[in-house]
């Protein structure tokens, strides 16, 4: 009996799963939060985009999680620590930390530790949204194909974005930071003792999705194009890396002063870093035709075509990256930047009471599509799929002077499913099969409402995860082949990861309405999302008012 | 010293107030609410669209809320009901009753007292919506200039709308009807003792306004014309009336028995009946270059423009009518169907808390124009004008996961303000003048915030009237030219009326945001109410995003 242990850097805590390699059973699992800033991220009250975080924080909860997690194994019958064949690892990213030339972030230094540009650029820090947009120009006028893969649209999320605006705003830190690595790629080298930057197997997942990394033109882009940037970012070049790997490769083994923190066996090959959702696809059981989502406080979809097909450029599509997911396959990443942060916000934020979730949502449930008249759209963090626009915000429609809060409240639940619908539109006309969707995540265990509506608004039925842990879970699949517990990821996958009974099928007469309401979302979508510049919305409001009318009869 | 008394029909209660005619002073006031259906107001739970009232209601309230002013005023010192030399009467409207020959409410009959089609159709009635809209369709096809003064579009809550409705929906109730008066009109003729419904002196206020009277085409619209929309309402033409007057005449002068009632002097003359904010206009001092706006829950605009100038048609200004304010002058009525109803709607709907109107109004009061990004649209309860389309509905856009509900508060009050804009550019492109604008009403009054914000975003003054009966007092400055103790209105007016001290003067840096907002309010609005069928809003949400920027610093 062999165990693996998966490892998974969320946003605000990171998390150890024990898992047994023949069928994927859950022996131990720990949560620790980051105790340094808000809910562990470090904020700015003068720039709502930035959020950096605390390097050392990762390290902390690193040990923390581990042991607690073993401690929780050691109580199941047959575990043993030293039966743990492999690590595997997942993070947020693009989060990308200055080290220097020991590989130590910058943020651990005396020097540094209080300066907000030496930590960890979090996924969510939007600081850097001017240079990514200059980035999106310089390549549409000098390299198209860069961003081709990327929705034509470099995000002010990515890597390239974040340092650039660092060299900008803090060019000592800049200067001080020998290298540069994703949150990704530097747990996995830390566990590997790897003290070089040079050194770190860096994975094609960050390097692909988050870097313009591409084997077609020789890895990073080249040092023409980053000298129209800034020279320094060519400079830097050299100081990265030249070669990244998909999940077929190890990051290392586990080095000898971190196996006797954790409690773990010397030697355990150790994964290459994929992004939390990326390993949650291998998680939830990816195969071509299989769509994931990863339905939380914003939404991933990841999807996989085999390496043998030719997949087109699809735009708006945030991602197509040969082995980003399972070796052998190009992944396909798509997302939405705000889900469950838009319930969040309008309970927490706008009508201020935390507890109203559950009343809202009872309430929301008796109502029948079209019923409220309302239409809104789910762009209050911006739009990722299918627009990649940052610059874009919320809007609803359709209120009078009997609007309720419970009619908002579905309204924008809706308006999360038409987007959901607008990803998987994009990928069916650009030729990317989905003939099925697993849900994980929060939102998709504890949110029947929503995962019905998702069913209806699509027309696709919604499956359900069996692990509530789905990326930690693909993480400790991904060792358990590593480790050679399983000949192949089809094989691992099968045995370790599982659905819920529960299947949420479209409903006749919901999708009838919720088609008609889908037409109206993409009229009101395109104009204000730019893809339609001479729209005729005049008719909106009143098809609107129609439906209402037709539905209460 | 003389006095005369306005009495005034609101929606939900009646006023009556005892004025001095040398000077406006108030010596005595009061309210009654009406007795019957909700506040007022009959309902029918399965069509929200229904609103009407219990004639009944209009006897008890005026006997009632005269006989108290009269107690009040006479504790004051030279007060005796003796000296009271004229009534005017104000009301809502378009409100029609359905009479008998004695002109007699059916509903005061023992026969139609429980029928709802047999009351008062009250002015916010929307029952007739689909007749309005068949009006206004073959109007356009035959007779174009009936409703070239009324925006082109024929309402809902107007005349021939409701009874027409009657008829189709209450054949039996049309059938008993013998003719049907507008409560302005009716209660006028009850006080004067006029028991046949064409011997009821009608008042070119209502008759221009709402039933498509014009000395222009001989009076009411042609039988042929009426024959075409059902030939019903031809019969009925010879039933109403041929000839409509201005406030230089009297409706007649006060019958013994309701002299007896009130305790009023016999034979005092009676005002013509005008709408409530007609009246009130006269009430806020209205001339020419003066524009009266009454801000409630809804809100109306009025204007006078000499009658011997030429009034170009106005598209979208509601009504244009010769004497139906002052005599002698066109009246200009236009209006915006939802106000403080927003407001209420917001906090008592949406947040459930009619508490919050003041701590969202003090926050509100520290932003910053432009400061949300939030832009909104006015109609939750439709549009009156410039669009005058009841078939459009609300819109928020702007909002983040930052949005409080203090900015969306504050984004619902800029919205009403860059609705009184589109009704001042309106007037102002054809040629009406606006010099002064003095506003009426609770919100005037009470909300210093609002009145800034329209201030700043109109670009205008916002002065206030001096009464906070500006629809009562204009009714008595009615009675005291007709009274003849004031030898015409201009006089009556600047003895009788007043401006509170206060005038909100706008801000020049407010302004200059405000002119950037409204441009934005204008492409969404003229896109969602179909100005503009091939709108490009791509770059709205873009410049909210970039003002927010600006303004934050």
């Amino acid at each position: 009996m062999s165990f693996t242990l998966g490892i998974d850097y969320g946003t605000n805590s990171v998390r150890a799963l024990v898992v047994r390699c023949t069928d994927g059973k859950e022996f131990g699992s720990a949560v620790v939060n980051y105790p340094t800033g808000h809910q562990g991220i470090l904020l700015d009250p003068r720039d709502h985009n930035l959020a950096r975080q605390n390097p050392a924080d990762y390290l902390f909860g690193l040990e923390k999680s581990v042991r607690a997690a073993l401690v929780q194994a050691r109580k199941q019958k047959g575990f043993d620590a030293n039966k743990i064949i492999g690590l595997g690892v997942d993070t947020t990213g693009s989060s990308p930390i200055p080290v220097d030339q020991r590989n130590v972030p910058l943020a651990l230094s005396a020097k540094w530790r209080s300066n907000l540009e030496a930590q960890c650029w979090l996924w969510k820090d939007h600081t850097a949204w001017r240079e990514a947009s200059r980035i999106t120009e310089l390549a549409a006028q000098h390299r198209p194909q860069y961003i081709a893969k990327c929705g034509n649209t470099y995000s002010s999320e990515w890597f390239w974005s974040k340092i650039w605006h660092c060299a900008q705003v803090a060019p000592k830190v800049f200067a001080a930071a020998y290298s540069w690595v994703e949150l990704c790629d530097w747990v996995p080298a830390v566990l590997a003792g790897i003290s070089d930057p040079l050194a770190v197997k860096r994975g094609v997942c960050a390097a692909g999705h988050k870097a313009l990394y591409s084997d077609e033109w020789g890895g990073l882009p080249d040092k023409e194009f980053l000298t129209l940037l800034d020279p320094r970012l060519a400079d830097l070049r050299d100081r990265l890396y030249s070669q990244a790997h998909d999940a077929s490769q190890a990051a290392g083994r586990l080095d000898p002063v971190w196996a006797k923190k954790l409690g773990l066996p010397v030697g355990v090959p150790i994964t290459m870093g994929e992004f939390d959702v990326h390993y949650g696809a291998i998680g939830c059981g990816v195969k071509e035709g299989t769509l994931v989502k990863v339905i939380g406080t914003s939404t991933c979809d990841c999807g996989v075509v085999s390496a043998d097909k030719t997949v087109p450029d699809i735009p708006g599509i945030c991602g197509i990256v040969k082995g980003a997911i399972l070796p052998g396959f190009y992944g396909l990443e798509a997302g939405q930047s705000a889900v469950g942060d838009i319930f969040k916000w309008f309970v927490e934020g706008v009508l201020q009471n935390e507890n109203l979730h559950v009343q809202l949502t009872q309430t929301a449930a008796r109502q029948k599509p079209g019923q409220s008249g309302l239409l809104a759209l789910d762009w209050n963090n911006g739009n990722r799929t299918i627009l990649v626009d940052q610059r874009l915000t919320g809007l609803l429609l359709g209120q009078t002077l009997g609007t309720s809060s419970a009619e908002i409240y579905r309204a924008l639940i809706e308006a999360t499913a038409f987007g959901a619908r607008a990803i998987i539109e994009r990928f069916k006309e650009y030729g990317v099969p989905i003939k099925r969707i697993v849900c994980a995540g929060g939102i998709a265990e504890k949110n029947p409402l929503l995962m019905q509506i998702y069913a209806d608004v699509t027309g696709c039925t919604m499956l359900v995860a069996g692990s509530s842990q789905a990326c930690a879970l693909g993480s400790a699949v991904s060792a358990a082949v590593l480790a050679g517990a399983h000949p192949d990821f089809p094989t691992a996958q099968r045995k370790m990861t599982s659905l819920k009974k529960i299947a949420y099928r479209p409903k006749a007469a919901a999708r009838r309405t919720y088609d008609q309401l889908y037409g109206l979302y993409r009229q009101v979508h395109d104009a204000f999302g730019g893809l339609n510049k001479s729209a005729d919305l005049s008719g909106v409001m009143k098809d609107l008012l129609t439906i209402k009318e037709a539905v209460r009869g």
